[in-house]
């Protein structure tokens, strides 16, 4: 195991890092910008290190000062968590330049699942079932109108290096295919700086599904359930939950030994997810892979009892992983998880950074909580708006959801505005309660929180 | 299942009860003395009772008050906690008397299972191993020299109606006999109204393990697993655990086995537990039951994943349990809990009621906590001083004691002495991380505690 590790994020994310280090016997070393210095990771990590002011292009994405703290802090690896660099090949290989160990699978993997119309052709080959899709980047607003026509309307249109919902436009209508086709360019050009896209039938009425994996470097790979995120607000994530309400016991089976197959197909090593689109009629198609961990991870972990940060650093270190090869296919109980986000869903769900003045967080049996906060503590304006993650696990999804219910309600943040209301309401929701949710589900069951 | 229910009790017991109403949709009413009015508990339940001022006697102990709140807000049942009234069985009979339903065993089973000597000649009968012992009440120190020089010395002088230690005198030298026998007389009156006193062996370097047991009104009983109680301080509890590092699969399945037919023979229903002492070569001895929840019990919920408040609620409300009969004597992984005390552990644990200037409490994986204080409340010098139970649960003892010391870490309480400092200890203790430990681990291993 490492002596020493870098952690290259922020927020809860960094300190879920730290306490894996804790768990582990493993030093801490967090790299931090200016406008952190007072988050709880900071404070309860082994070793602290400044790389820069709060705008991340000056810190947080920062290859050069982060490999340097690694380096003159002594530390043997970087855990990048989620988001900023955790899915950049480059940054990877800078890592192994330096002999730093990146947590996370090879570059190669990490570019060939970054590029996305690629990564659905690397999954077709290895059996997965995809989405009808251009196979490869749609050039042309012609070629897009040959595609949609040979499959039929919908369509969608992704951005190609895409992710979050940026540079994905649906398309019902033959006449609105031009404008959307641009739209979508013109958008993954500003996130990514690349206007490259794709074109998809777009699944009507989907569910999404994913499949937590991990593997190791002695040959084995395991799938650890599913998790269901079909409550999502313009393609962002609000509730988690695992197992998903729509798989049998036989589907589930099905897709774990589908994700397995892909895992060893592209020689992948570490935590990853396999996304799925699941339709109506229970078929499921490869979205994409995601290269790290997620910010849903824990709802994995409480119904496999796995600790999955511990066992990125056991793998990223060269030790066997201690999940059991083909991993953990049967749940145990049932979990949700809760974003509470610094934004106000009464005004479409606009960001409220500011000083929290009053915190309460739940507790009580089948209750977990992720923060980086405290009361005092002030949000800055630069970063996400994720403020807490409230977990809870039940013997059945009925015991899960009334726990949901009553960490909720215990919950307690004064001095900003959060989603704190918006989840009280979906979990008495009579639609969320019955487990039938789509991807549409806001819009259509909770429209007060889509204007 | 109730309607509505009344807690009659207080302090993190009080919080624990009104979550598991809330997680089964029953209403709570409870019923507080002036004292309590501000701590969680009250403010949390749907409905609350000032039934007296702050003596017990005079509110949690008084049964017509209690009774009489309980009847006026039209509650279905009573939940005692653990302590007060929790053992009593004129209260509970009282309950009975007014169409209320005492949320633990039958009378009848209390009492048999209060008074200690006979409690331990109906184990013995039920075929339960006991210790060589008096066989009911010893009257005299004529009677006692006899018998501590037929199964030979040292010997334990019990209270007939005893429990916390009160009342509880070691022999190791003859000469002492006479003095010991009187001061537990003394100190039985005192503490019991009633100095009753019988005689065992005493069993050296004994370990406390006791089972959980449950058993509805269809016949079903079940076992799950057992708690290790070793470590104690002047046999107060201090740190709980599950499951024992002293049993063999084999053992605890016999252990399991022994106490499902104690249930069966003494027509238990509701929650429980069997206090047993385990010598060093294995062999294990009924101490006492216990008829009510225990503080300890949420290691067994972590270890077995059951909500063990949910079940007395379903039981006593005539529903069948939802543990398969026989019980879960298969341990899921470890917990540990930690009884964090407003005592100063620097000056032999002595009580230090007073105002929380300060609290942070410990958060993410495998950690759970139980608490009725908050930042800027007042502990009582009334009551008992638990101030916060702090569960920890890991795949296995290396973990779960890794998150131990992550998590008492993490910990901060300010303005108040506690027992923090003491777990920060125990959890680096080398003998303790070894599993190998007595219930004069203390004394042995922490001297500096027991002076």
């Amino acid at each position: 195991m490492f002596k020493k590790i870098l952690i290259a994020n922020r927020g809860e994310i960094a300190l879920r890092i730290v306490r894996a280090c804790k768990d582990l016997g493993v030093q801490s070393c967090i790299a931090y910008s200016e406008a952190d210095a007072n988050t709880t990771a900071v404070l309860e990590a082994d070793e602290r290190v400044c790389i820069g002011p709060a705008p991340s292009a000056k810190s947080y994405l920062d290859y050069a000062r982060i490999i340097g703290a690694a380096v003159s802090r002594g530390c043997e690896a970087v855990h990048p968590g989620y988001g900023f660099l955790s899915e950049n090949a480059e940054f990877a290989r800078a890592c192994a330049d330096n002999d730093l160990v990146f947590i996370g699978p090879a570059p190669e993997v990490i570019d060939a699942m970054g590029e996305k119309s690629n990564a659905k052709q690397t999954m077709k080959a290895a059996g997965v079932p995809t989405v009808p899709g251009s196979d490869g980047p749609v050039e042309s607003v012609e070629q897009a109108r040959a595609f949609a026509e040979a499959v039929g309307y919908p369509v969608l249109i992704k951005a190609s290096a895409g992710g979050g919902g940026k540079g994905m436009r649906e398309v019902h209508d033959p006449a609105d295919l031009q404008k959307e086709f641009d739209a979508a360019r013109s958008e993954a050009r500003v996130a990514f700086g690349n206007d490259e896209v794709y074109l998809e039938k777009l699944i009507l009425r989907p569910r999404h599904v994913e499949i937590q994996v991990l593997a190791d470097s002695f040959g084995h790979a395991a799938a650890l359930c599913e998790r269901d995120c079909s409550v999502q607000r313009r393609h962002q994530k609000l509730v988690e939950e695992a197992p998903s309400p729509a798989l049998s016991d036989e589907q589930r089976a099905q897709m774990c030994k589908v994700a397995i197959t892909a895992v060893r197909e592209v020689g992948y090593v570490n935590a990853g997810t396999i996304e799925f689109l699941l339709d109506e009629d229970g078929s499921f198609y490869f979205m994409e892979m995601n290269t790290r961990i997620q910010v849903e991870h824990p709802v994995t972990e409480e119904i496999t009892r796995t600790d999955l940060v511990c066992e990125q650093l056991r793998i990223a270190s060269g030790e066997p992983m201690t999940v059991p090869d083909g991993g953990i296919t049967v749940p145990s109980g049932h979990a949700f998880e809760f974003r509470i986000n610094a934004e106000d869903p009464a005004h479409g769900f606009r960001p409220c950074p500011g000083t929290i003045k009053h915190l309460r967080l739940p507790g009580g049996p089948g209750v977990r909580v992720e923060t980086h906060v405290y009361e005092g503590y002030t949000i800055p304006p630069t970063y996400d708006s994720l403020v807490a993650k409230i977990i809870v696990w039940g013997a059945d999804r009925a015991q899960a959801l009334a726990r949901a219910r009553r960490a909720l309600d215990e919950c307690e943040i004064e001095g900003i505005a959060t989603t704190l209301p918006f989840h009280r309401d979906v979990v008495r929701n009579a639609q969320f309660a019955s487990g039938i949710v789509y991807t549409d589900f806001i819009p259509e069951h909770m429209p007060e929180y889509f204007c």
